[in-house]
């Protein structure tokens, strides 16, 4: 285990911050901050700002100059090996001269996965990884979810009351949270690679779900996702409407309505319900690192009882919506307390008049 | 208005400080604090402990002796004018020779109510009410309801799961909330004049309603009340158990077992169910200041739907049990989002894994 001093903590926690500054434009590119320091004195910094530019250690490079020259370089995730859209960092870090390495984490990336550090090593540069790693890791969740597991990392939103309602018995849902956490969802889509919704939901609300953040906060628009056996509402809906792309899927023998221009993909389904992970697993192979489920009480648990909820997003508005209306979760059976499901919670904090809470299923957490 | 200075305002913080000393034990008095002091000097201190024993005044002068004179005396709640079970405070303070008397609020109590300052002018004292006069209400908030309203407070005290579920389907809900908050639960029942529950609860939990704080804190015993109409339950049960006393209120038709040694009053039923209204009538006059009901969703969601429930005392687990579980508040009859029942969060806080929260229905925040 390397003995990493206090200097390195908080070089390695400024990095951390310089990555985060990445997180609605990097998708489906990790978040990425790097530091280059003599001792305690920061001569560059960077990062990563949008996918096919230059990854967070060239910016802190070329920020450093000639002063990286015996500096150590401080980097959030692995530097990388291979030429993608950019040249491999390893090579660049190697070409300026430092002496030393730090990073929070290996990048699990098939491309990398060592390499970068290999590399280094090979050129005399002394290399430790493993500084901040659970922060790290808690920072690129969707990122190491999507290259580790194959699958985004999946995040429930759900606005509910104090009796744990999604909405009334006749589907209306507008609004049981206030406007300061309908303003904080914006945030979390804005870091989602994709926002997912049901058929139900489209004809019960007709959600537009682009990202509406009312400043000039720059990001990357997610891909808006109908799950739609049917594609009964591929003809209609906000959902289509602005710039973000929409794709719909549907059941293998479900017919598109003539003259429609879509986006489609046919995923399995099973006693009318579709394979869950192979939803998942099309929107890890185009990229999606988190998704946003953004459903009604029987998509959301339906995903749930499959084990596939890696967070919930939840706001609690100081409501009671009474026993007649709509559960959180439909479909989950529990019928002892054994069976309870845990969660833990992550954080919490008041928007106005609600609270929200970040929880993940325990078994997850 | 009085302008009262930062010294009045020191003074009365730590008077409503020890006034909440006596928060297990005063009932069915009101808690009152009080402090004699020369400006910034405090002479003597003193609260009321138990009815039936002398006045906080009568502490404070005490403790004061001689110095008592010319200082101003700090009270919570207007001094009594009136000899009950103690002589009159008012007196007390006018013969210890203080030349101010600066109150939280006038006392409501018929034999009081501003009798008490009009005796304190009448010696030459200066009198002023009203420091701090918000704090010293949510602390007597029971007395003053009994005394005001005619009715005791009432706080439901409910544990739920995230999905707002107080029980199974099965009726089971040992344990849905962790031991932090099952012992912090001891705590509020301390301060109770009566816990409350419904003959459904004693049938399915078998509660015991005794205040188990574990440690030397003396406390008086709330009475424990079990709304049973047709005195299913009264010949069996551990909330017949203990020291504390125990009432069980029926319709006026239903016959008590024979044999049985129990109190017993009778309520008005109407459609099968109790007046609650009248229920509470009862327990004030029989000097019942704080309500805690503890029972199931029937029984909270009728107090709920009458309007009567003044707090909700919620201890939420971070855990799901699912669509056919118990709601928390049964027969609201919510269909429009307009009829949602708002509630504001006084205050929150983590007890172990779970969170409690206070509520008030907006009605009567």
């Amino acid at each position: 285990m390397t003995a990493f001093t206090a200097t390195d903590h908080a070089m390695m926690a400024h990095a951390l911050r310089l990555a985060e500054r990445g997180l609605y434009t990097t998708k489906p590119n990790p978040m990425v901050g790097s530091v280059i320091a003599h001792g305690e004195e920061i001569v560059g910094e960077g990062w990563h700002q949008r996918a096919g530019e230059p990854h967070a250690e060239v910016f802190a490079l070329r920020a450093a100059g000639e002063r990286a020259k015996g500096a150590t370089a401080y980097v959030t995730l692995e530097p990388c090996a291979h030429t993608g859209r950019t040249g491999p960092c390893a090579d660049a870090l190697i070409a300026a001269g430092v002496s030393r390495v730090v990073a929070a984490m290996r990048d699990p990336f098939p491309q990398v996965d060592g390499a970068g550090f290999e590399r280094l090593r090979a050129a005399g540069i002394t290399v430790e990884s493993g500084l901040m790693e659970t922060q790290a890791r808690v920072l690129n969740r969707g990122f190491l979810s999507r290259v580790q597991r194959g699958r985004p990392w999946l995040r429930v939103k759900l606005a509910t009351s104090l009796d744990g309602r999604s909405a009334l018995a006749n589907g209306e849902s507008k609004w049981i949270s206030g406007e300061a956490s309908r303003m904080d969802v914006q945030h979390w889509r804005a870091r989602s690679g994709a926002i997912v919704t049901g058929a139900g939901t489209v004809l019960a609300d007709d959600p537009q779900l682009t990202v509406r953040l009312g400043d000039d906060t720059p990001f990357v628009a997610p891909l808006r996702v109908v799950l739609d056996p049917g594609l009964a509402t591929v003809a209609r809906g906000r959902v289509r409407e602005g710039d973000a792309p929409t794709l719909y899927i549907h059941a293998p023998d479900a017919k598109p309505p003539r003259g429609i221009q879509a986006q489609l993909a046919s995923v399995p389904v099973r006693e009318g319900r579709f394979d869950l992970d192979a939803v998942l697993r099309l929107l890890a192979e185009r990229g999606v690192n988190e998704i946003q489920l953004e459903a009604g009480a029987t998509l959301a648990g339906a995903f749930l009882g499959a084990g596939l909820v890696d967070e919930v997003l939840l706001y609690v508005a100081p409501v009671l919506l009474g026993e007649r209306a709509r559960p959180m979760f439909d479909g989950l059976s529990i019928d002892t307390m054994a069976q309870k499901l845990r969660m833990s919670i992550v954080e919490s904090r008041y928007l106005g008049q609600d609270v929200r809470l970040l929880l993940r299923p325990e078994s997850n957490a």
